[in-house]
């Protein structure tokens, strides 16, 4: 089989595993770096192997806009295309359904977006995206789901849960149509429900009903506050089948990652480390610098001690605080490899802690990692 | 002795040689890339020794105003602040004074600038360069210099070299109470002239009747045309010592470096590279492409078969073209490691043709790297 999934260690509802794909095995509880547009912004692909990254993420909305997933397909496939030959995962457009809904009319055939380079209208149905996902070719495709805008919104949390499943059984169809696993690609379902346990669990009813090789907690970091966002997470994640790995979207801080471990959670995605890095903000575990403060002007201290990073092993604050203030590109190139570095070092602990059984006795300590800085003075 | 420079082999008056530093020895002839606030842009200083980076150009002024030179000092000088553990050169603002001549105000014991960042008065003497120079403390530091803004007019070159003169004997003098190259820096004076063959002879007479470790040829690439500044090389180059570094100021294009090594320069600097690779522009043997053309937007091929940069090793012209069109920031990255590659594999193939006695077979396919690319149809 070209994908397996086996737990290795467990403690509580948290647990370690490996999740084998054609591109090579993840260990997990693992993060991957958002690469958009087939890049992680400012990072090469060698780069990331080196900091740690075992899985990337990249976007199916807006690679089919530019550079097209025939060109993708033409050139060898999205792993050739960037330089990356570890597993790959495609999400489905399904997010961008949502964040970009003024421009989105949704139909139950599908949904009609308009492109943010050019503004053409672009059609997106449950196999029109299997079809650009298998273009690309990731390893692990996304299902094309209905992320509701509003999560408290019960009828509309309905409406797009059952969207959902109608879509999921389509996309299976012709996720299938192409030889299933063996077509060298894994369907993720994605499970929806927004901020209701019972609607939650109906969704992961109707999306495990179909045996896929890994499941996804779709509709959360989409304007809910922690609170909802992690009680989504602890409706679904335990009933989800305990021999798939189970990938919750666009999640999130240090801390939000741990939570999502301890209910069980395997993979994740987020542009924070990256996003964070490019407006100057590095992540430690004492907490969150921003490296354009004035108190960082004179330290000759690096970011972090024992961070193996290039930014860690090159240089100190005082200078990445410089090239912030100068308006270097190196700046956002080192902080964001620092960051990506630490979220795979958190991932890292996490999973040494499951094997040792103390996974709890690192919450303070991630807690710490988001706060913000060693100085009560220090703003956002 | 810190500083020794050596002849290996020549060819006409061109030569290879090897220019001992305190951190380092620099194979030349050598290009330095620049760094102008302690950065090269988008590349980390273990990539550019990677790349083949011997030695780096840095700014006085630049870091004079941001972050200070007193901050470089108190974090141990320049080497250590920007993490750069190889030779390094700081040039003396001497050039600003001519490029902000809109803001400068010169008179015979220095000169005032206005600063970029934030307009304050900033006045340079050659006793506060040197100083400042000193406190950054890398091992090559030019002389404060007076570059006339025409080099065609023959009066204000007249004015300025003779500036240029009783600059330097000033420098000289702080240098020397500082140490001379037994304080770890060796001194470059700075050969000007403009576009006149008897005032460039005066000026290196004047220069050199002081027993420096280098001697460097400015007032070029200020303006004046190709065939004018290669002749002020030309008319300058041959008259320095044969037994000291000779180092051409911002310049230029892989001909011009060409040109210039046939007259004996050994060491070099210019944004080229790198300016160019911010703008979607990678040279190549065949010649200059322009990355954002359509013509390679489905070319698998690597910028250029059998470079070992990490763009050509990594992806392909048409990876590179997305990220250009995407706007995303490793397209820069990418472009300029590439660029500093080819200018330092140009090098290695002018010190290679050197000790064969064969640098004028190299003169074609230097000449067809920096031209409009292979199809006539190419924009610049």
């Amino acid at each position: 089989m070209p994908f397996a999934f086996r737990v290795a260690a467990r403690d509580g509802r948290a647990r370690t595993g490996h999740f084998d794909t054609p591109h090579g095995t993840v260990a997990t509880p693992a993060f991957m770096p958002v690469g958009t547009r087939a890049s992680v912004k400012g990072v090469r692909s060698d780069e990331l192997v080196a900091l740690g990254t075992q899985m990337v993420l990249a976007n199916t909305y807006h690679l089919a806009l530019r550079p097209g997933s025939a060109l993708v397909h033409e050139l060898g496939g999205l792993h050739r295309f960037m330089g990356w030959s570890g597993p790959l995962l495609t999400d489905s457009g399904g997010y961008q359904i949502f964040s970009l809904s003024a421009l989105t009319q949704i139909d139950e055939d599908g949904a009609t977006l308009r492109s943010v380079v050019d503004g053409a209208r672009l059609r997106f149905t449950p196999e029109s995206v299997m079809q650009i996902e298998r273009e690309l070719g990731a390893d692990v495709i996304m299902a094309l789901d209905h992320c509701p805008p509003v999560p408290e919104a019960r009828a509309a949390v309905e409406d797009a849960s059952g969207r959902t499943h109608r879509w999921l059984e389509r996309c299976v169809r012709a996720w299938q149509a192409a030889g299933g696993v063996q077509g060298g690609q894994a369907l993720f379902g994605i499970v929806q429900g927004g901020a209701f346990d019972d609607l939650r669990a109906r969704s992961v009813e109707a999306v495990t009903s179909h045996d896929l090789p890994g499941y996804a907690i779709g509709g959360v970091s989409v304007g809910e506050d922690r609170v909802a966002m992690r009680r989504a997470v602890e409706a679904a994640a335990p009933l989800l089948p305990a021999d798939k790995p189970r990938y919750l979207m666009g999640v999130g801080t240090p801390l939000d990652l741990f939570e999502a471990v301890r209910c069980g959670v395997d993979l994740f995605d987020c542009v924070t480390p990256t996003r964070h890095g490019r407006n100057h903000q590095a992540f430690t575990w004492e907490g969150r610098l921003n490296l354009r403060n004035a108190r960082h002007e004179r330290d000759p201290r690096p970011l972090e001690e024992g961070c193996d990073c290039p930014a860690c092993r090159l240089v100190s604050r005082a200078y990445l605080r410089h090239l912030c203030q100068a308006g270097e590109m190196l700046a956002a190139v080192l902080l964001t490899q620092h960051n990506l570095r630490f979220f795979h070092r958190c991932m890292e602990a996490m999973r040494a802690a499951i094997e040792r059984g103390e996974l709890d006795s690192l919450r303070e300590r991630i807690d710490r990692a988001q706060s913000r800085g060693l100085a009560s003075s220090e703003p956002a």
